[in-house]
C-alpha cells in the first residue's frame, strides 16, 4: 500500500529523517522535464506544494515505460514508486517508479516549452505562467508576504478593517479615479450619486482607530493613471495601518518593526524562492535584504536633505534637475543620491513642506512643515509614505479651505476631530512595490496575478 | 514612574497574576460612562484593545476632580492611577486615579449617547458606530474571522492568490455587473474594452491550482442587484479555495474542516464578543455554534431530497411553493424544512440537476446531474456552494455551447483542460453570510464597515 504524499512532505520528511528509505509513495503532479538517457529515464516533477522538484527515475524494464518515455513537459500524472533517500547526492531523494498514470496530456501547442520564454510573452498567458519557475516563486512569495502582514498586525493586536472599494468620497481628486456604473446611460442611477473605486483606504480606516486604537486595512486600490511604466498599475494592493495615541515617531518605529518582520518572514519561509531570485533575477538580492533587516533606518529632516543636495551641487554633483530649493518635491534622482550615495541605506525623510503633502497631515508648529515621513530605500525610492494626522478640528478645516476642498462632504471625517479626538498616525505601503523589492522583479506586471494597466485588461 | 499599558494587557496581566497590586499604570482611551455617586466617581473606560471596559475610580479629593466630574461619554483621556486587583469582585481590577488629562472632548451634538440607539440610525454614522458595544464586537469578530481563514489555509499549505477586481471576462452575464470607466463619455477608452467588477474570483483562481495544487482567493466581489433586502449588498467579500487532484468528496471534507476550524477560532479568540451576541443579539447563539462544530455534516443527494419533500407534501406539510418536482431549484422554505425539520443540522445537498447549476461543474455519468454540493444550514439556508469542475475539454466546451456562451472568450479557461488537466474542485463562502451566522446580526449592513447597497453609498 503506497502512502499518498506531496513533494513538500517528501522534502520535509527526508530532511527530518521521519521517512523510511524504501517506502512506497504515491503522488500527483506535473512533468517539468523528462529525459531519457541510455536505459534510464529521469522525470523532473512538481506538484506545486514546493519550489523544488522531485526526481522520478525509471528504466526500460518499467511496466509503464512506453507512457513514461513519451511524457511531455506539462502533463499531469499520478505515480507510485519507491523512495530512495540520497542525502549525499545532488538531490536528497529520488522516487523509483513502479506505476504511472497519465491524467492530463499536452499537445505541441502548449506555449510553455523548455526554451527560455520572455517575461513579455508570459504576460500574455497569465493563466499559465504560474507553472514556470519564476512565477511559481513570485506567487508563493506574494502569498507568504500577505500572511506575514496579517501575522504582524494580528500579533500586535491590530484589528483588520475591510475598508470599502466603492466610495462616494474620493480622496485625491477625480482625475485619476475610475467611476463605477450599472448602466452606462444612467451612470448615477444605481447608487443615486457618483461612485468611484477607492484610491486609498486611509480616510475610511481612520474612524476605526478611534474605536480599536490600532487598526489596518489591506486590500485593492485603483488609479486611472494613463502611464505605461514598469511601476504603475491600475489595480494594486495597499497596506494601511492607523494607530491612535501615537505621533510620527511611534509611526516610524512601527514602520521599521513591520518592514523588518515581513522581510525576515519571507526570508525564513521562502528560502528556495529567494535563492532563485538571488541567482536568476537580482544578483545580490539576499545581501540587500539581509542588510535591510539589520540596518537601523536613519531619520533625515527634509530641510537637512535640501542642504545636503545643495552642497552636493556646489561640489560638482550633476543632477538632471539641479533646480534645488526648499519646497521642491524631490525627484527620484535626488532620493537615490541621498539613500545610495550619502546614507547608503534606508532613510526616513521627515517634516516636509506642507505645500507638497496631503491636507490631513499634522501641521508642525513652525507653520511651514507637516509631520510626514517617507521611507526612501536605495534603488526603489519611496517605499512607505507616513504621517501623523492633524487632530485639531480648526487647523484641519482651515487647511482644507486653503486648498479649496469641499469641506461639507468631509463632515464625517471631521467628526473624528470633533468627538473624542486624539493624536493618531498611519502609513501606506504599496504591496506590489514591496513585492518588487523582495523579489527583484523589475516590472509590476510580473508580481500581480492578472495585471491591469493602461490599455491592458485581458481575461 | 507609571507603566504605560493597554486595557487588554491589564486584563491579561491581572488574570495571569503577572501584574502587582498597587503598581502605577498609565493608559490612553475613551470614556464609556462616568457616574458620580456620593463622594466617589466611576469611569467606564475602553481603549479599543479589549471588548471589556476597565473601571477607573476617583473621589472628590482627587487633584483632577473637576475635570473628571465633567467628563462626558466619548471623551478621550490620558490617565495615571494605581492598580487595585479585585479578582473576587464584579470586575477583576480597578484603577484608582492619580492623574487625568482630557485629550479630546465632546459636545452635546455627539450622536452616541447612553440611550439605546437603533441599528438603522447607527447605519447613518458608520464612522462612529464602531465605538458602540455591538459594533466593537462585530468588527473585532470580522478581523479575527479573516485571520482564521488565512491561518487555516496557510497551515494547510494553500497559496493565497489576489484574483483581479477588474475583469473583461464576466462570469455570470452582464445584467448584474458594474462597469468601470475612467471617462463616462468614452467608457471603453482606458482599457480599450468593456471592463467590469468581478462577481467571483473562481475562474481566475482555477489556473493557480494547476500550478500550486491548493490555492485560495479572499477578497471583495460585486453584484449590481437592485434588491433591498437584509442579505444583499453590492460589495461583499468571498472566500474561494480551489484544490487540484481532488473530487467533490475531498472538497466536502475540506469545507467541513474549514468551517469548523474558523468557527472554533472565533469562539476561542472572541469569547467576550460571542457572549455579548449570545446575550443581546441571538439568544442560543453559543449553543448553535457549539453544535455546528461538533456535529457531522450529512450528505443528502438532491434526488433523495426531492423524494423527502414530496413525501412531506403527501403527509400534509404545507409549502408556499408546493410545486415540487425533480429539477426544481429549491427555495428557502424547502431548504429550511430539510435542515430544520428533517436532519436538524447542516447538510450537504449533492448531485443537482445540471440545468440549475453553472456551466463549469463536472457532469456526472448519469447525463443529468453535476457534481455540486451546497451546504445548507438551519435558519441561514445556503452557506457554501461547491463543485468539482469539469476537467474534460470536450464536455466543457459542449456544455458552454448548449448554454449559448461565447466560447471564444473563454479559451484561456479552456486551456486548463487542454494542458495538463486534472480533477479539481472548489467552493465559495460568502464572508458576510458567515459573519451573520457567527454573530446573529440579521442585516448584512451591520457586518460591513461601510455597507454599499442599492441606492446607498455614502462616505
Amino acid at each position: 500500500m503506497a502512502t499518498y504524499m506531496t513533494v513538500r512532505e517528501l522534502y520535509e520528511g527526508v530532511y527530518s529523517k521521519s521517512l523510511q528509505d524504501g517506502m512506497k509513495v504515491e503522488i500527483d503532479g506535473w512533468v517539468i522535464n523528462n529525459r531519457f538517457m541510455g536505459k534510464m529515464g529521469f522525470i523532473n516533477f512538481n506538484d506545486g506544494t514546493c519550489f523544488k522538484n522531485a526526481q522520478l527515475v525509471y528504466d526500460d524494464s518499467f511496466a509503464d515505460f512506453e507512457v513514461s518515455e513519451k511524457l511531455r513537459l506539462g502533463c499531469s500524472i499520478n505515480i507510485q514508486g519507491i523512495l530512495h533517500v540520497t542525502l549525499d547526492g545532488r538531490q536528497p531523494f529520488e522516487i523509483h517508479l513502479t506505476k504511472l498514470n497519465l491524467i492530463g496530456g499536452v499537445d505541441d501547442t502548449y506555449p510553455l516549452q523548455k526554451k527560455k520564454t520572455s517575461f513579455e510573452f508570459l504576460r500574455t498567458i497569465p493563466h499559465l505562467r504560474p507553472r514556470t519557475n519564476t512565477f511559481r516563486a513570485v506567487f508563493r512569495v506574494r502569498s507568504v508576504l500577505s500572511m506575514a502582514i496579517h501575522e504582524f498586525f494580528q500579533n500586535e493586536g491590530f484589528v483588520y478593517v475591510h475598508t470599502p472599494i466603492l466610495t462616494s468620497n474620493d480622496c485625491e481628486g477625480a482625475g485619476q479615479t475610475f467611476q463605477v456604473v450599472s448602466d452606462i446611460s444612467h451612470p448615477e442611477e444605481y447608487f443615486g450619486k457618483r461612485v468611484t473605486l477607492t484610491v486609498s483606504g486611509q480616510l475610511h480606516v481612520e474612524p476605526f482607530c478611534e474605536a480599536f486604537r490600532d487598526v489596518y486595512t489591506f486590500g485593492p486600490t485603483f488609479r486611472a493613471e494613463k502611464s505605461n511604466t514598469s511601476h504603475h498599475a491600475a489595480e494594486f494592493w495597499m497596506v494601511e495601518p492607523e494607530i491612535a495615541f501615537a505621533d510620527l515617531y511611534d509611526d516610524m518605529d512601527l514602520i521599521e518593526d513591520f518592514l523588518k518582520y515581513i522581510t525576515k518572514y519571507v526570508l525564513a519561509n521562502c528560502p528556495d524562492e529567494i535563492d532563485f531570485f538571488d541567482q536568476r533575477i537580482e544578483p545580490g538580492l539576499k545581501e540587500k535584504l539581509n542588510n535591510f533587516v539589520n540596518k537601523d533606518f536613519v531619520e533625515v529632516e527634509y530641510t537637512k536633505a535640501i542642504d545636503i543636495l545643495l552642497e552636493a551641487k556646489k561640489n560638482g554633483h550633476k543632477f538632471n534637475n539641479d533646480n534645488i530649493y526648499w519646497g521642491l518635491d524631490l525627484e527620484s534622482e535626488h532620493e537615490r543620491y541621498l539613500t545610495e550615495e550619502v546614507f547608503k541605506g534606508p532613510i526616513f525623510l521627515t517634516n516636509y513642506p506642507k505645500e507638497i503633502k496631503a491636507f490631513y497631515m499634522k501641521q508642525n508648529s513652525d507653520g511651514k512643515t507637516v509631520a510626514a515621513a517617507d521611507l526612501l530605500v536605495p534603488e526603489i525610492g519611496e517605499l512607505v509614505g507616513a504621517s501623523e494626522r492633524e487632530a485639531d478640528l480648526d487647523k484641519l478645516t482651515n487647511r482644507m479651505k486653503e486648498l479649496g476642498m469641499d469641506v461639507s462632504s468631509y463632515q464625517w471625517y471631521l467628526d473624528l476631530r470633533r468627538y473624542g479626538s486624539c493624536p493618531h498616525a498611519g502609513f501606506g505601503l504599496g504591496f506590489e512595490r514591496m513585492m518588487q523589492y523582495l523579489t527583484g522583479m523589475s516590472n509590476i506586471r510580473d508580481v500581480e496575478a492578472y495585471p491591469r494597466t493602461y490599455k491592458e485588461c485581458d481575461f
